[in-house]
């Protein structure tokens, strides 16, 4: 089946469900409405879900804040606790587990800069452990962090770097951050999706080949992400499908218009569009203006939230004490 | 009438011919082909110029430059020299010539940003007349440089600092670089505009609400712009027209759908994308992935362009020394 | 008299006290002491204390804040409550009060760029009180901020520029904040000085030859600066200070080398060490090797207390809501 | 016996030396005097070398530029073929020989980040090897490139993330590029040294403990480094002696005083002055104040050598064309 590519499992399905009144087979989803933001919990159960949905078996959980986009403090710190209480209850670790963060994407292009932005604002501690020959602590669990990189700046493909620095440091758990790609405007710097599938090619801004997950990394892996950008392709897509729409209400044309657009199928039309903007737009991004400053709201908003879900001793009350 | 938003004049022209084999009445153009790139000369003569242009009466010189996306050391060399030659045409600048260069634009917001670090790169020297008392020199002439910022920066409208500036400073001549908005993805920083109408108010990336002109700053401004965006509803619009072409030659529909796009007018549909995008992606902008590389370039194509057009001194043997 | 420089009114005391067990005379000092700081109120009175101090007649509060190295997110608040007390009682700034915050110094070099940092922090308004032709407002004054850059930068006295913007935005109130040289290392980073003397030429880390004061730009001028370098010759002196009172402890030497070092004054020591450094180092900073981290921490402290200082409705609570 | 710490062969020699009239034992010098630099290639070649001059056995080369801080573009291409030149001839690398470049230190520490500056300006190729599954070209080498932090940012010993990778990638050859402490303000940013021993512990501007050599890697290491920092009990120390020359020319005191420094060894006279600075300036730099303009520079010099060093293609004609 035809998939228009979204690295959200929300959007997976929303594409799927469109014009079907009923759940994706093979998926589970529950939905939990708060005053400020709104979480789905997404699991694709087998082999059909990971047919339907594009996406491999796991759990997608996605917090959906629509006021990220302009937040105050209180909301910030809100979110972060929600996001902490989510990696914990996904990652089930312990004041024992290492973990290693791995900010993915390249710090040069700003909308996909998320990820080293995170791992710049964490507070990392395996060294006092590897100095003090500590297994444990009360206050602080075992962190690392890296930022490897794209292949263009490197030559090496992310996930080598990645996989030669956990059979170095074997870490318990890897929690990956990643910019995202999302099917529509709204959902730049309002949603966060947490998984544990970890990165699977073809996902985020950038093109990653190789998978970052536990079958390749042989440990856990955690993925958080942030959709940053919008493909151009898809927004021309979804603004013909808003026009069509405005027209057919306001009656502007007959039948023979409607039966071309019935006839032309969604995979058609949007491969249309793609063939249409590929030549004279490759590598085109649609983004925010202010994006800049999105980023930087959302890397503290993750950062935080990592900083009180891995260590013990940091909770709410001094959760900024130990952003950088 | 109405008129599609756009920063160059190139496209102004193009936008009026469209369906129309002939001159803009008003307007005079000359274009001269070589290797590597075009320039096209376009002079608004008169009151119907201005009218069919929507841009003041003056001169307007575009250098478009296929390559300057990808550009190697030679080109930018060679661009650098003509941008050099038509300043030097446009401006009429002697040694003796007091010139401050304004870089317009928001040094966060990385499309914007031309203008601030082409200031950042030029060679300033106003200072080193002042302090030994110099009228002229052989070798260099009387430049300074500033970086204004925007109002949402400063809360100060960015033609009353330059005001303020040019008041206590007497240059005699201002020269503004702007990062401008193109209708055409391809035109996206491959095309130089300089013109001797200053900086007028809508134009540019950003808002600037009081003009960058002579009449209000008391000198002649010259202004130098770069596009590094598009708009997203011209891009959605432009898109709309391939696809349609594309349909047509394919025969997909009949007659109906014909009639119904003729009779939509062409600023009726521009003002509908308007319309259904303006709500939910606000202060968007489209611009290609590798934006921070390609201003960087950019940057120094100008600021050799100025430095050699400025100082007596500098020609290209030596520019790239003189570059920060 | 000889004048060791330094730009901070309790170091130019100490100077002058050295040996002297009583008040400088033509100056009122008080001394209040809190738990993590302590404020020093230097009043300098007359021509008297001019001489003395070697600074201008006025008003000098230092807050000393020794863990502003390290501080935790109480530290910070409260110190910035307490740079806003000290603001308003300074410059009696009513909610009808325009200010205009000028950031001095060059962000291209960590250690000068406090100002600029502090700037891009600040809560602006002026264009909103513009636009919407308001004189005044509950919960917000009417604030605007500019970073003028270095001399070496714009080619232009950063005076003039901080002139001409005054002219045409007619502040009531300018607030410069700037970088300064401490005698001390251990002062860097860890002392605030406010001043109603504004800037005076010779001071701050860089070199600015025209003062920033009411008599120069026709408004108040409040100066805020904190020390983040230490100068060479400074250093070495200090050093060479304690090796001699760490040489006598141990009485390594006789009668003869003290009397050297008695008749070798205190100003022959000072110049003989710049005259021995000046041609192997010009231009020599000495400051913490974490020094990027301290200002972004300072300019948090200062862009806060501002803008609790400045509006009337940003209280404790939610100033930190307002930075950026 | 007791070694002042300093980075540079050159520097180890001239200690060892000073005031003894003859070659280090075990140790081996050739000097070249060009117009613009000086090449010095001082060789360790045996355990008695290695005690006396506190480095293992191995090539050092200096080139030495008094006018690379500030330099024209003929010097900086000069410097660079030169530079290519030497790591050629230590490196024996051909067109089949695969590089990892690795830029050690702090990106975040303006003095530090030489090596991540370098890494950013340098051509990778790896992954267009990979693609094509290609062995060898004409044109271009394979070549890829890290900046892997240090361990405050990631929690993890530098040398571990690098060893993880080149396990991973399998190169024949690592080139660590690192900024280093000077003795002399005079070498900063004019001195460049290529070793083929590697890093070593406790070297560098930061503190490495894994050493970074052949040993530990598996493969030959490449040393690059320029020194960007003074210590500054160095620079104390150095400027007393300065001092005491001036003083003893002037005979501004007796033969006590004399006898007293004679007494005082060289070790006991730097301990006492780390001593005494130490708890008032611990991590302090003493950098030049346009450090970060000096390092934008050296990158480009660093860059450009290793360009033309690796990729057979690449000569001085175009080597600017690779350079980001």
């Amino acid at each position: 089946m035809f998939q228009v590519r979204t690295d959200l499992a929300v959007e997976a399905r929303e594409l799927y469900s469109e014009g079907e009144n009923r759940e994706v087979p093979g998926v589970e989803v529950k939905i939990e409405e708060e005053k400020y933001y709104t979480i789905t919990r997404v699991k694709i159960l087998d082999k059909i879900g990971e047919k339907n949905m594009g996406k491999p078996t796991g759990t997608y959980i996605t917090i959906e804040v629509p006021n990220l986009k302009n937040p105050n403090e209180d909301l910030k710190d809100e979110i972060s606790i929600q996001l902490a209480k989510e990696i914990k209850a996904i990652a089930k670790n312990t004041k024992k587990t290492k973990t290693l963060i791995v900010g993915l994407g390249n710090w040069n292009v700003t909308p996909d800069a998320l990820g080293p932005k995170v791992v710049k604002r964490v507070l990392v501690t395996r060294h006092f452990f590897v100095s003090y020959k500590k297994e444990d602590d009360e206050e602080m669990a075992n962190v690392s962090a890296l930022s490897p990189g794209v292949m263009g700046l490197t030559g090496i493909e992310t996930g080598e770097i990645i996989k030669g620095v956990v059979e170095k440091t074997n870490p318990d758990l890897v929690i990956a951050i990643d910019a995202l790609a999302s099917r529509n405007m709204n959902r730049i710097s309002t949603t966060i999706q947490i998984s544990d599938t970890g990165i699977n090619p073809g996902s985020g801004v950038g093109n990653k080949r190789q998978g970052l997950n536990s079958e390749y990394l042989g440990v856990p892996v955690i993925s958080i992400g942030i959709p940053t950008v919008v493909d151009a392709a898809t927004m021309v897509n979804d603004t013909i499908d808003l026009i069509i729409d405005s027209m057919m209400k306001e009656a502007k044309f007959g039948s023979e218009f409607y039966e071309m657009l019935v006839e032309l199928s969604k995979e058609e039309k949007y491969s249309l569009i793609r063939e249409v903007l590929e030549p004279f737009m490759p590598n085109t991004i649609v983004t925010p203006k202010e994006i800049d400053e999105l980023i930087d709201n959302l890397s503290i908003v993750i950062a935080n939230g990592l900083n009180i879900a891995l260590h013990p001793g940091i909770d709410l009350k001094d959760v900024n004490r130990y952003i950088k």
